[in-house]
């Protein structure tokens, strides 16, 4: 009798759920192209070696990987579509304009993200500028990102915006010793302003680093961009990181993006970026609907530098969300998702 | 310095290139859906032994497989996606209907068509209709591949339609010995009538059978059919096989299914397909833009018996009709497509 289960607890499709998902990825690719974004199709396999220079090294751990028996080169499945952009731009200059909107829908595969450490598909829709930055780029992208929720039937979403440097720099600044720097990053990530203010003891950078440190525990939610600016004034870095997350927030503030909370307590997960980050957050999904962020320093490792930005739609937690609303509708609203970047 | 270059002969997409793919599958989905058909987002991974179930032996050279380090399966990147509704089918009686009207459109990948061995994937979107056979379910696929081409921008690609058991019945007449009959299948396929007529003549099958054989190099193009008739006369299996095609042909005929060319001399290549078999070809194309056909045989090899019939349109080799097309315009048309059935 043959085993009709699918491999590596991947769930089989439904026509319901497989109409909501198509759905889904035609109204944001409505959105992505009404912003003069273009669609590219990107094949399912790269070379390991294109993997391996846009991911950190925990992140290569999920990579699904094997030998293609015709040339013996190592290829992967995808595990991400951003640098499969990184890499065209870098080798197709001729291919793309300067600076590139580009969008794109497809199943990327990863071990790290699936129960008992089983791969999961996840299916994505997403969009990336390639040659943009500063604050007018930054809020494109917070633009294009609060539109296409909106369109999504997810206007409800919370954005949740943070920077990729601003909780490194205080680190960095309060020169904490080798293993105490993991022990704050693990603290950090629970928010324990206790453990925080221990280790900010033991730091050798100035008194308002280390003050900083504990304090970043608290740096979401309601007035947490006033206590950033009080926090930074200390630190050089914090205080640059926190004057480019405000100029692009401030910029699409005016483009009419709502539904934004602001978390500077972020360090870890936070992979390629370099700059503003951001998360869409829905009631009923199980993790992030959206995740983005800017990364500068992507396109240089594929030879070709300049600033990006992008983010993707998980359309797997995006159609939970919708799909949960619609079945508990009057029956009021399931916890808000647990919050964690991911992309 | 980083080889930027795709693995496998795969090549770069455009923006341009990948719009007119996209467009492409939009339109077909459009036509599928018209006619009831529910979209299904199909894993990019099965396991093995699910593959090989599906596929032929010769096809399963082209798979590419490797070891889930997570469970130690064997897993194949899927090479066709029909095996995966036929798993499906058979897997969840409780998710599909009896019939099924079922479409899909993603990548597959395989070794066996591409230059020098290496893989090539390809973009297909189609359909599958399970649980019905006969002459109505045989026009039905006909009418919906017809308008899925007309839908494409496609009405001047021909419709060449045959039957799986048709030449088969004759061979297996004509009761070649052994290494004769692979030579024979040999030279029908380079439509050889001389060879033909030679294997007849060592074959211990009715003189009607042996006869027969020879005139299969010229079933194809005006007046097949009324030679086929004739030919079929002795020929009880081959007369059943020309029964079906006719009944399905007649009735979509009547449904204005038009520009359709009738070839019975195929015998190779037919896959896991037991009655009528189509392909389109469309000029300025490198090879068949769609192909499909009647495959009674492959759900009850997973367990839950039924007729199915179904097409998949190759949107590579359709967008290569539609961009050659608006490329030479002006310029006549090019020479008509190789023909040889595929999926």
């Amino acid at each position: 009798m043959l085993d009709l289960s699918l491999p590596l607890g991947l769930r089989d499709p439904t026509p319901d759920h497989s109409a909501h998902l198509a759905e889904l990825a035609s109204r944001l690719h409505q959105v992505f192209a009404s912003f003069g974004y273009r669609r590219l199709l990107l094949p399912t396999l790269e070379r390991l070696a294109v993997v391996e220079r846009g991911l950190s090294a925990a992140a290569l751990d999920g990579v699904l990987k094997f030998v293609e028996p015709g040339s013996g080169e190592v290829v992967a499945i995808r595990p991400d579509i951003t640098p499969q952009i990184a890499r065209l731009w870098a080798a197709r200059p001729d291919a793309l304009p300067d600076p590139a909107r580009l969008c794109y829908d497809g199943p990327v595969l990863r071990v790290r993200e699936a129960r008992a450490g089983r791969p999961r598909e996840v299916h994505q829709a997403g969009v990336e500028l390639l040659g943009a930055g500063g604050p007018e780029a930054d809020a494109e992208a917070l633009v294009v990102l609060r539109r296409s929720l909106d369109r999504a039937g997810l206007s409800e979403a919370v954005l949740e915006v943070g920077h990729a440097r601003f909780a490194a720099e205080v680190l960095a600044a309060a020169r904490l010793p080798g293993p105490e720097r993991a022990a704050a990053e693990e603290a950090l990530s629970r928010k324990d302003e206790a453990a925080l203010a221990a280790s900010a003891r033991r730091g050798r950078g100035p008194t308002a680093a280390r003050d900083a440190l504990p304090a970043l525990a608290g740096l979401y939610g309601e007035g947490a961009l006033s206590r950033a600016r009080a926090l930074a004034r200390g630190v050089p870095g914090a205080a640059r990181a926190l004057r480019e997350l405000e100029a692009g927030l401030g910029l699409a503030r005016r483009r009419r993006v709502r539904e934004v909370e602001v978390d500077l307590g972020e360090v870890r997960g936070l992979g390629y970026y370099t700059g503003i980050t951001f998360a869409g957050y829905a009631p009923g999904a199980g993790a992030a609907v959206a995740s983005g962020g800017r990364y500068d320093a992507l396109l240089a490792r594929f030879g070709r530098p300049g600033p990006a930005i992008g983010f993707a739609v998980d359309l797997e937690y995006a159609t939970q969300a919708l799909e949960r609303r619609e079945g508990s509708r009057g029956r009021g609203r399931t916890a808000r998702a647990r919050r964690a970047p991911r992309r």
